[in-house]
């Protein structure tokens, strides 16, 4: 029996390089939990293959800057000439829906969501040691050498924002790493502010 | 790898008649976990088969009223002529070994250890109905009446305490309420303020 119904907002976030997205992958295997991805809305063009609904919502620039003007969105950000966001309305309709909704992000959308979603879990991902991501990051290769130093250089900023987020996971072990998130989940199902509501309404129950 | 290497002091507690014990029991059957007791101070004499320092810690009265006088127990109570408290070297020596001390108390007692341990976890358990705890308490049915109506009169007391912890678990399912349980220790050791020193540390290292 739950005492909170509600699903919650999972923002899962870390500093560039550190594995969000395999540790989110997963996650999503698990299956113990009814967890959905949050989708995000874009300004760029569908690629081949990609359904509106289900892998963006695909919207026009002015139907976007709409979104921002009218505080519709959860966070959004502009990169390489195309707006991308989190329209507020599809999490919260998850989240009624009793989902748990997962909104892996980097980390300046993570404290967008912050201010206008306080009630979210944010959590933080890191290495084991800092050079561990180094090494990810300059194991990628392809790039650059000035652009390879850019990436640490924010991944430095980032490692600095821990303090921001309720939890800090450490991804030494990407299995365990989702286990974590996890237990999470269900500690703050528990959460007295989650849960007080329904239990007095239980007392008051014959 | 954990980046919180100090056992946490777990405490259970709940209304009179919930089933605290026998949730503590399934607990300590998980062994996913090093769980320890922790371990009372009382002036009873010690009954057979009983062991100092396993069982109970076994001391005179006036042991017991200097260590109330040198704050050294995290609560106590008079119960029947004798004392009984909870030493707080104990559980800090354990808690320093990385073990969780589980401390199951009356609700009194849990609020006293709070004033005096703030950082420790406070999970309230309560049935999934307030019936189904009176019924728990009627069926015990070997005391007179009387007594039976004083402690539902307590335990419709200690409900409406709830919102001064941390967690509130359901005990609709002894196995399930176990399970929340060890997921809020996992979770409450990757909480920000809990791990965010050692975070610090590994960034300063090379």
């Amino acid at each position: 029996m739950k005492l909170n119904e509600k699903g919650l907002l999972v923002v899962l976030s870390g500093p560039s390089g550190v594995g969000k997205s395999t540790v989110c992958k997963a996650l999503f295997e698990k299956k113990s939990h009814k967890l959905v991805y949050s989708i995000s809305m874009t300004t760029r063009k569908p690629r081949e293959g990609e359904v509106d609904g289900v892998d963006y919502f695909f919207v026009s620039k002015e139907t976007f800057l709409k979104y921002i003007e009218e505080d519709l969105l959860l966070e959004w950000a502009e990169f390489v000439g195309h707006y991308y966001g989190t329209p507020k309305k599809y999490v919260e309709e998850q989240l009624a829906l009793g989902s748990e909704v997962v909104l892996e992000i980097e980390v300046s959308g993570a404290l967008q969501v912050r201010s206008k979603m306080p009630e979210a879990v944010f959590i933080f991902i890191v290495p084991p040691k800092k050079q561990a991501l180094y090494n990810r990051l300059l194991e990628r290769g392809t790039e650059p050498e000035k652009k390879i130093q850019e990436r640490i250089d924010k991944a430095d900023r980032e490692f600095l924002l821990a303090h921001k987020y309720d939890y800090i996971v450490v991804n030494d072990n990407i299995d365990k790493a989702a286990e974590r998130i996890i237990s999470i989940i269900i500690a703050e199902h528990s959460k007295t502010e989650r849960t007080i509501y329904k239990y007095m309404k239980m007392l008051g129950e014959e």
